[in-house]
């Protein structure tokens, strides 16, 4: 055993304020929420600084103070690495940003940032002994799952619309999952994954049903706080299906504030959803604390189709704390932002990542977005994967 | 204008010793070989140390002291950074491989190798004026020059076979390339591009006709250096199609040893080919200098189907100058060992990737390679990208 320093001390409810051990297998809290896991920030300052972590190499596990892996031996790894920041100078001048950038989650291992999640997830998994998982996907979590699922030697059994992309199918059967194709969208798919979990007693790594793979996602926040030199860009906008990532992001900066490698400063975050699956810009809209589920979504940004987000009060919560928005962008304007990257600025996109810049664009056409400001998109996955859109 | 502190000195022709200009634009030597880029080394060797490059962030342009680009204003960059090296443990134990990895090439924009280069290449094409080029590709090239070439602004005229992959052919289309479907292969596609050259005066941006792209291709060789601790593997294998990988990563070992960041101990290189189309594998058993062209070329691994390299002997000269070898494995053995390390691994390669690893345990199995020896395969594209092998 070789201790990675993890600071990992409970979980706790951010609904009821329960408490649970971290060290052994949870999924939702009794009162129905996730659970998150909670760190003795204290403890993790004393080591998680700027010149150590400059020292530790590149990549998800140099945070290993705020990981919740906690030993070495159980770190399952496809070379993940830090994702780079892309300048858009050019579409950014023809819509009036002109400090716009995009960090590009397509250079992770297996194309996409659920890589964060799932190198995580499955680490932690492995650890409190789980040996097979089930999920709900879209795709892009259901590749990341299988691939870093196979490499730590767990089973797979993923359900997935039949109408996600064809790559991401090919990926979980690739590695070996065993793959569900279900009629519907992602919720029916999480439908049957609740099934197996009852009646097989598999591990359910629904989204935010176990406390993990929302410790990888807020990697990404650590890096966005690294690259704009221990500070952060003004805006953020983040597609969102389940609402993970940007979750992340904000649970990310708070910890990165707790151990004194950040200041203040809030970026105003933005959740981009696709008009028609946009449950969270509806509960926005109203001031919800949660959304409603959005009957009859669709949208070519499959990634984003989810009518109903489990975390979806934890997304509000976000927004409001930051001074953030939710808007929705029509598919037609997703489908067309994408092109037109790729023709000015050589940048395949994947439609999710379309999206942020769209509503970028749109938000500075209404002056939410100032003049000046600096903004990021995330782009969540590598276009290459949808090569048809 | 901000200097990159390029240590550029010259061009020079590995064949006649002719020597030209490094700062107008030149393709191949009067007398028909490629030419190289020449540094001055001590002038590199004063600034380029081990503590500097630490400082210098990650990716291709900390290198500067060695690359052609000699003006910040000119790099054009898509995020590219250094590339992951991933052990293959499972893999390595069922073939008596203890110490295999691979390092993947498909974490770079783009999705492959090329993408080195293309940043150098276009970077310095930019620099030198060129405002369009042409190149015949079999896929991962063209999507790679499409896109760094939109980023810089510049023309591109691409030349593929009808059989090539369709993502590919949706990279260079998308970010606005003009492209050529051709009946046959990258040779005859090249004869298009010869076309265009000779009658449009477009920039021949072909494998080794002008001297800048292996100028990127050769930091896969800095790369490994630095991530084996400054040290070399026992073997490297990588998927010999136009070879400029194998080429540039010899060029980069030794630049490295020009300028004191590597001692004299270097990898056995070995060429990996497909079956169906191993002209360098032919002309290594045969002791020759030179490769023939392999008629009716064909393999699953679309790649690697180059019936006959303008660099074949500089391909051949650093095999036989490491005490390396060429290797031939069919596409069913490719094809098999795709599945078998998606399957055993987790991590999907493409099928010039999964050659490298076939040939490895070929290699293994002959007792080429000897038990204990560190060796590295080259996967230089994503697996994404070939969703259908």
């Amino acid at each position: 055993m070789a201790a990675t320093g993890s600071a990992l001390d409970h979980l706790s409810c951010p609904k009821c304020s329960a408490r649970a051990d971290a060290d052994v297998v949870h999924h939702l809290c009794g009162c129905g929420s996730p659970l998150l896991a909670r760190y003795d920030l204290e403890l993790a300052a004393a080591t998680l600084r700027h010149g150590d972590l400059g020292a530790r190499g590149d990549g998800l596990w140099r945070w290993r103070e705020l990981l919740p892996v906690r030993d070495d031996a159980h770190h399952v790894s496809l070379g993940e690495r830090s994702t780079p920041i892309v300048p858009l100078q050019r579409i950014g001048e023809l819509c009036g940003l002109h400090r716009l950038a995009f960090k590009d989650e397509g250079m992770l291992p297996t194309g996409s940032f659920k890589a964060r999640g799932a190198a995580i997830g499955v680490s932690r998994a492995k650890e409190l002994g789980v040996l097979a998982f089930a999920m709900p996907t879209n795709g892009n979590a259901g590749g990341a799952w299988s691939a870093y699922g196979r490499r730590a030697g767990l089973e797979a059994h993923i359900a997935m619309p039949k109408a996600a992309p064809i790559i991401h199918r090919m990926e979980c059967e690739c590695t070996g999952a065993r793959v569900t194709l279900v009629d519907g969208v992602i919720s029916d798919a999480g439908k049957v994954v609740a099934g197996w979990v009852r009646e097989q007693g598999l591990y359910d790594a629904s989204t935010l049903k176990e406390p993990y793979r929302i410790e990888g996602k807020k990697t990404l926040g650590f890096e966005i706080v690294e690259q704009y030199g221990w500070d952060v860009p003004d805006v953020v906008l983040y597609p969102t299906g389940g609402g993970v990532g940007l979750i992340g992001i904000d649970k990310g900066l708070e910890e990165l504030r707790g151990v004194g490698l950040l200041g203040e400063r809030r970026p105003r975050l933005v959740a981009v959803q696709a008009s028609g699956c946009a449950p969270i810009v509806r509960a926005w809209s109203a001031r919800a604390r949660e959304s409603e589920f959005w009957e009859h979504s669709v949208t070519a940004a499959f990634g984003i189709n989810v009518p109903k987000a489990i975390g979806d009060f934890l997304v509000l919560d976000a927004i409001y704390a930051s001074d953030g928005c939710a808007v929705g962008v029509d598919d037609s304007a997703i489908l067309e932002m994408r092109a037109r990257v790729a023709a000015e600025e050589g940048v395949l996109l994947c439609p999710e990542g379309a999206a942020t810049i769209a509503a970028a664009a749109l938000l500075r056409s209404n002056g939410w977005i100032r003049d000046g400001e600096r903004v990021l998109a995330i782009n969540t996955g590598s276009g290459l994967k949808y090569p048809f859109s």
